[in-house]
């Protein structure tokens, strides 16, 4: 049923349909320009990424290309631009990591599979409507992970701008390892690392003040800065090149192969694809929830929206795109998917351009890059990966809310300690646990009259009356399974505390819900209270709650009465609390 | 600190310097009479169950010992009879059978270690006081974990009775085994079983009305129709001897050695530890639950009650008794201790003298055991367990409540195929996944003024003004990651859908929490507002909520105002709609 359903949305609502009959001169415009600036910043950042997931730096271009083209028909979002990016990138090379040796040809083949198989799972999960899964990750432990993420990416640079060799399974190791290896550092790839790293942090924060007083507009201001990265690669190319640098060490990127992206097929490997199911899925919804923030907030600010399951089918058929072409994972990128906002991009016909100059710079440009040095791409990694780290969460959560910040810790320590995998894993299982627990212990309040009024409140908080004979308490939340047992002990301490008791009265003016757990406590509730003579009553049941319990062997067998209101049951149970208080009682 | 914390509580407060001092003549007799009746009971029980659990017969009146003096001397219920129960002794078959050959030596060590695993378990929870983990079984699961296990327990004895081998991994598996070789069923061996069966549904059905209409007490009836399993065994027990039906194919218990509970250790061996950790933490969790449900059942009906924590520390002691006594996993048994509580057990002591009872016939009664059928024994189980099988539980969850209602076939289809373990977990898995489920889907109303008062409805169910400008939204749900989301959905919704919309206006009624990940849901939310031109304001904020979100940015940067009611923010935002209603502006 919600596979067909998925494909009548998916066939006669192609977005491409809506926007494209009301494209014009300006939209062209708009769109040419944002598509020249975007492939300027992505030919760089497609080669280092694809460096990052252990991959050839040519396959960064062929993964920007047919995904773009393809997120262009099915996306929802105008101005989302899909590729290879920095937290995808660092989980495929883990995934992968365990199947093959990076650089090889088997590597690429399980990359392309990788792609392929998230393709699917995000195809799947649009068609059956499951985007709502990706809910299930918090805030907290998705900056955590990122923030994890950016870390062990940053760390990886090191090595490579250090011009030393070191591997390790987490953070620490690796760390370690950089440390017991200092003394090989290469000084003059530290030298093209540390110039690079230098200008392109100066380029972030002090080009775009200097192009302003410069009397440059603010916009042109901001495209220049954006490309810090491409002036970088240029100088220190030329430099490497007529410097005969690769002569003294400077690991260079070499020969990237001219031409199309190929045409290629994921392997059909049933226990490689079992192996590979997790990774998939955990990609995927990284992937997604990452694309879907991104496109849900520029979408905002021109009063646009997008349609998350439609999104995953979007997604889901650019990774396909991307393992058909010698690509690897892909999602919507932040960082690109801004520029091309700012750059006035008004259509994903934009995206189809910039596919178009990414295509060229495939066919052309790639001789251009043999004399590119790796410790140029790796700061620019460095520094844009930096960016995703966020340690200002740890003291935000832990202002705003001690679970929260449990989650991100947690998050965090896993995912530097056991890796990108486990971690994501361990954060989603602490803040679902924490979720629980806090639901779990709901609050009772014991409430009393407040003289003069017909209102109940706390007596732990509130001077109010109470009886000797009657308890007034109140659950401050829907009953389910895990806080039953909760309303059960705190009626059972009651009945023990109390010797006088005859009433029992549940205000259940907050409760949505009570399931067939929390039914059958208050059953046993009712048949316990029975046993030991005292009447259990329900006051301010809300409607939905009531027809369902209206069948029930609960108000069938209920000792006591159901009560419209709180006011009206003290008032016959308890008619002594009423009675004293004149200004009530004339009301 | 929990440990320390839990020691305090274990050593000063232990229950039986409470019932001791009050001890006196009247308690004694009440005591004596309950046990006489319960040993009675028991005797045929605990070699029942000790045989369904794989282990030799005399093992279940070991189990049944020293488990209930320790109970008596820590436990908070005051008629609990602890020992083997037919649930968790087919657990702890399932548990083995990975490990021993049944009816081994080495299956009996396996035994022993399995119960010290599960009483070092129960005490460490009961130490840190995790008895609240046990409410995430939901009653539902339980229900459905219980019938299957009945069944799986009741298929186990059918081959007995049939005097058949079968052997099966599961439900279908065994059932299957025992038709095709029905046609070896032996004639005689199956008459004895057949009219065990007969005769025991008769004493549980016909037998206590029969002798009410004789004249006798309610309360006699009661007990002499308990004591029917004792009557069926004493007669074929008889006349498999005095025909020698064994010469003829009929499976006796044969000798059960006489003696005290031998003096037994653990085996010391952590590879055996880490394979039965998950088997005994279910086997801990199941026998916690199904015991704490009995104790609170039977204390609530004399106005005392349970301490689950405390109890937690008695049932692991119990089982660290039995471990070092010969014994396997005991827990509060339901039967039992209905019977004991009938019978007018006040206190603890009654488990001490009932122990004094089975100690007694595992010195001299054991001999005459020998010629006892197993059929006997296999029906005495049967019709124990048939009562457990509730499938009226699926046509209450049905009615009641869908997500129950899965949650129960779930639980019921994954124990028969997949058996105990497995379908515990999986029980435990889909109802906390439906559970959270439907808390990331909250209701969310548009909601409007009803003419002539100050109060605002859902739009879609009754007759209320709104205005083009202007959105109510008020989210029926405590704000969380899962659910945030939904909330930024039906925000962005409005937006595209409403062209002239300058204010959205959230009614924070129902809203008893605010999680990180929804603060940030919020500020998005305010960001994405105020860069289309719209405010976002917030109306009846609960106190503590207010609290909280004082010192965020959200509200720094809102882009409305926090309005104490929502009819004040209306009165500002839309003052057309209730100056139109003369009614609402004379209040």
């Amino acid at each position: 049923m919600a596979a067909p359903a998925g494909w009548r949305r998916l066939l006669p609502s192609l977005p491409i349909l809506q926007w494209g009959r009301a494209y014009d001169r300006d939209t062209l415009t708009g769109d040419l320009v944002a598509a020249l600036i975007v492939t300027i910043m992505l030919i760089p950042q497609s080669l280092a990424y694809a460096l990052l997931a252990g991959l050839p730096a040519e396959v960064g271009l062929y993964a920007s290309v047919a995904p773009l083209v393809v997120y262009a028909l099915f996306g929802t979002s105008r101005v989302l631009a899909v590729g290879p990016v920095a937290v995808v990138s660092l989980m495929t090379a883990a995934a992968i990591g365990e199947h093959a040796v990076a650089g090889s040809p088997a590597y690429w083949a399980v990359a392309i599979t990788l792609a392929f198989l998230s393709g699917i799972l995000l195809l799947a999960m649009g068609l059956l409507r499951l985007g709502f899964l990706a809910n299930f990750l918090s805030h907290p432990v998705i900056s955590g992970f990122i923030t994890a993420s950016g870390l062990l990416i940053a760390m990886s640079q090191v090595k490579t701008i250090l011009g030393i060799r070191a591997e390790g399974h987490d953070f620490l190791e690796l760390s370690a390892a950089i440390v017991s290896r200092l003394d090989q550092a290469q000084p003059l790839t530290m030298a093209i690392g540390a110039a690079s790293l230098a200008f392109l942090f100066w380029v972030r924060q002090g080009l775009k003040p200097l192009l302003l007083r410069g009397g440059l507009g603010p916009r042109t201001a901001d495209v220049l800065a954006k490309a810090g990265p491409v002036a970088a690669i240029a100088v220190t190319t030329l430099l490497t090149w007529a410097c005969d640098w690769p002569a003294l060490g400077v690991k260079i990127v070499g020969t990237v192969p001219q031409g199309l992206p190929p045409f290629t097929l994921p392997q059909w490997d049933p226990d490689l694809w079992r192996q590979l199911a997790v990774p998939a899925l955990l990609i995927s919804v990284v992937g997604f929830v990452e694309s879907v923030s991104v496109g849900q907030t520029l979408a905002a600010r021109r009063r646009q929206r997008i349609e998350p399951d439609q999104e995953l089918i979007a997604l889901g058929s650019s990774n396909l795109a991307a393992a058909f072409t010698g690509g690897f994972p892909v999602t919507g990128g932040f960082a690109r998917s801004v520029v091309n906002f700012d750059a006035g991009a008004q259509t994903p016909a934009a995206g189809v351009f910039t596919a178009i100059g990414l295509l060229a710079a495939s066919l052309l440009l790639t001789p251009a890059l043999y004399y590119l040095p790796q410790a140029t791409l790796a700061a620019t990694i460095m520094v844009a990966v930096l960016s995703l780290v966020d340690f200002g969460i740890l003291r935000r959560t832990w202002t705003y809310s001690k679970p929260d910040f449990l989650a991100v810790l947690a998050t965090l320590l896993a995912t530097l300690a056991l890796g990108v995998e486990i971690g994501l894993v361990v954060g989603v299982g602490v803040s679902l646990a924490l979720f629980l627990l806090r639901t779990s212990r709901p609050h009772i309040a014991e409430v009393g009259l407040v003289p003069g009024t017909e209102h109940f409140r706390n007596v732990n908080r509130h001077a109010v009356r109470v009886s000797p004979q009657v308890i007034g308490l109140r659950v401050d939340e829907s009953l389910y399974f895990a806080n039953a047992r909760a309303l059960e002990d705190r009626v059972n301490d009651a009945v023990a505390r109390m010797p006088q008791l005859a009433h029992v009265v549940l205000q259940c003016s907050a409760i949505n819900d009570i399931d067939m757990s929390a039914l059958e406590s208050l059953e046993a509730i009712n048949h316990r209270l029975r046993d030991a003579g005292i009447r259990l009553h329900l006051t301010e049941v809300k409607g939905p709650v009531m027809d369902r319990l209206r069948n029930t062997a609960l108000l069938a067998e209920l000792g006591g009465e159901v009560f419209l209101t709180h006011y009206q049951a003290i008032c016959r149970l308890a008619p002594e609390l009423s009675r004293q208080t004149p200004a009530a009682g004339a009301r």
